[in-house]
């Protein structure tokens, strides 16, 4: 039978020059983390169901795979897989229908691989991972059920150093990429609730930041008219609405912020965090510094976030808003049953990534890169002489390939373009002869005789 | 609640050391396949279940991971989902419990690729595919429910040329990983037929081969005692076993094989199929053949290879077997609705791979590293000044990190040993007055004072 050749819905093949392009960005995402001391961890595409169900909320949940189990039908599990079903109708989990499912992100099995190790893990414990999550949401443009996500956690540890070192890493990558325009904005959960708590707001604070957050999409006075619908009393929006209307660099807002968060303890904690990270940021090699920014009307991640946060904002002339975030949690393991493990991770958006360096075409050249030189089949026996001699550049690092078979010399140049191969070496009767060859420039047709040692010793 | 962190059984987290050798060996092999002119593939964990079904055997499918369709206790899917499960039980298949499957192997959705993107592509077409596949096998030593495959192919193409690079390939390969001793066993299905014809036993080919395939274990006299049992008449089983007592260098079995298959025009065809094997592998590089070898006893994938096949056996001082093997197909798609496409390929045990260098302690040093340097953390001020400084080392692409907080230098010594730091940097008080550090080493405890330029200057 013959079937019908398909991909899944929502996901995707990576051809051999998109994955080229992916292994670039993972290759600088990693050499950085790796600078930064962070190490590579990899957990299994499944997880036992119970690990990840509940972590999610309801909407999450339901975007779970799950992975039926197998031998359903066998005759001793016939009746234990009938009552399995029908709670799976009803919404409920039955181990005896499934009992593992394909992992939603990185964060949940990272919980559960520091828990399930927690004596043998040395702390702080600094761990980078760069792998594929699924998610069973509908597939649209820019959507996809397969992705891959590249996370960087330090857990363990309380300490602001690590803000400031994540904040680097964002901005080493970026600038790595040459994505220029990016910018890393910083803000702390701390101070958004220190300016509810000043303006008389606390109660209202999760409406408010909902609202502050959208800032981007839909400007100041989109925000001052969705806060005004609140009914919140004209004294404390006044308030409010003075503490986002700061001007003024980094360095000045903060000094108001210290003024106006002087009634709040938390609000001021949050100010003198900033304020750290602000100096020890400074303190880093010249420049670099440049493309990191306090945003105080950032407030990702309101259910998990406790302190210091961040957000990654493409080069505005491309529109692609956030493609990279994270922040300081309290509790990365309770669920597991290991309390108090506190710690800070950021995220970068590799697809969206990708999409801004093709938009701005910031690959480089040399990514594309395949194979340098193919040397063209021009018969039985002048083929053997040229193998040997691929050999001997293949020995000195240079990727080659020599056409397959005897064709039109058309065809082997159709192939070689195709493939974006830009030396061809030709060896016929005359060059075997002679022990020389022709050394064509596929780019611009420019061609030449060279000895075999000269070839040899060409840069390609 | 509390969930008891745990793993799938079957499966695996890999920690730092373990994602960085893995990562060493994958390094390896991609370097090699690159520099042959194979271009990198990928496609997703996800299959439809009918691309995957009926494709490898009955055992097979049953170790196919099902994943159960989303939303099935809908109110508007129960009814269907109920019909459907009861056809899942009955050992069928049904797309209204589920229609996607995780990949049990690497070559049918390659084969599914190649369908799909038939007219797109360049024949012939190099690709390599490194990515994890899962079987719900019966957990146990050395087999896992999730594994990384390691494959490279070249499809639409009959010439031998290819055989002649993937057997380089497989040479080169554990030649790179230093592993002394391994062999690339080469043998051909049309010597085998020949060699069946010839003796006249043709009709029981599939029977005898499975015996010779076992040579190896239970070594040439236990292979002679099995045929016996065949029934096969003396004069035959006689004719038949001198093929397998040949004795001497592969060059004087080829002419011995060449007189003995006189009267079997496939077995011919395939003597001088493996002529030219010989010929074009000897005019590579010099030594580097000295790995491949002819094993006229070697029979893998009976029902799939059709012409030459290999087999890479690891150094019989481990006692592993086989961790490689591969050969040559006449239709890679026609289950897919594309007929003609004939290829060749080979693909690497990774895990096995990992296990033998393991225990030949065959890792590179290098391949563990991670942090080369830690900064102590002696006092804020201090830290500060020292923070400054290791972002100057980390721009020179030194691993750096610094201790997050004050605690006694024990606590530092023994965190830096255990995540095996070599160096550590210390500045105090006296240091950064004078401008100096001591740069301690953490294998042998010496240590110096240097000046901060002297510092930057130091090869980690």
């Amino acid at each position: 039978m013959i079937t019908n050749p398909a991909l899944p819905q929502g996901t995707r093949d990576f051809d051999p020059d998109t994955v080229r392009k992916r292994n670039y960005i993972f290759d600088v995402i990693r050499t950085v983390f790796e600078l930064y001391g962070f190490q590579p961890l990899e957990t299994p595409a499944m997880e036992n169901l119970e690990t990840l169900m509940g972590k999610y909320g309801e909407e999450g949940d339901k975007l779970i795979f799950k992975i039926l189990n197998n031998g359903l039908g066998d005759q001793k599990n016939i009746s234990r897989s009938k009552e399995a079903f029908e709670q799976v109708l009803l919404g409920k989990n039955d181990k005896n229908l499934t009992q593992r499912a394909l992992k939603y992100d990185l964060t949940i099995p990272f919980a559960r691989y520091v828990a399930m190790n927690y004596g043998q893990l040395q702390f702080p414990f600094r761990r980078y991972q760069i792998q594929p999550v699924w998610r069973a949401d509908r597939p649209q443009k820019g959507r996809y059920r397969e992705f891959y996500q590249c996370d960087a956690d330090v857990v363990g540890s309380k300490a602001l150093i690590n803000e400031v070192e994540l904040a680097l890493m964002y901005n080493e990558v970026f600038s790595r990429l040459k994505m220029a325009g990016f910018s890393v904005n910083i803000n702390n959960r701390k101070i958004l609730k220190g300016i509810m708590e000043v303006s008389g707001v606390i109660k209202k604070e999760k409406l408010i930041l909902g609202i502050i957050d959208k800032t981007d999409k839909i400007g100041f006075e989109g925000v001052k008219g969705e806060l005004l619908n609140l009914g919140i009393e004209p004294v404390n929006l006044e308030k409010l609405l003075s503490a986002y209307s700061m001007n003024g660099s980094d360095h000045v807002k903060l000094s108001f912020l210290k003024q106006f968060l002087s009634g709040s303890e938390t609000g001021l904690n949050g100010v003198s965090e900033l304020e750290y990270v602000y100096e020890m940021i400074s303190r880093s090699a010249s420049g670099i510094q440049s493309a990191i920014h306090f945003d105080f009307t950032l407030a990702r991640g309101l259910e998990y976030y406790t302190g210091i946060i961040f957000e990654v904002k493409a080069p505005a002339r491309v529109k692609m808003g956030s493609i990279g975030g994270g922040g300081r949690y309290d509790d990365l393991t309770g669920l597991f049953g290991v309390p108090d493990i506190p710690g800070v991770g950021i995220s970068f958006g590799v697809d969206r990534i990708y999409d801004v360096l093709e938009e701005l075409d910031l690959f480089p050249r040399h990514v594309h890169d395949g194979t340098r030189v193919i040397f063209f089949f021009m018969g039985e026996e002048e083929s053997r002489q040229a193998f040997g001699l691929m050999q001997q550049l293949r020995v000195k690092g240079v990727k080659s390939e020599m056409y397959h078979e005897q064709a039109k010399l058309d065809k082997q140049f159709r192939y070689a373009t195709k493939k974006n191969i830009p030396y061809a070496v030709i060896i016929g009767n005359k060059e075997m002869e002679d022990r020389t060859c022709v050394l064509k420039d596929l780019r611009n047709g420019e061609q030449k005789s060279l000895t075999i040692e000269e070839l040899l010793d060409v840069e390609f």
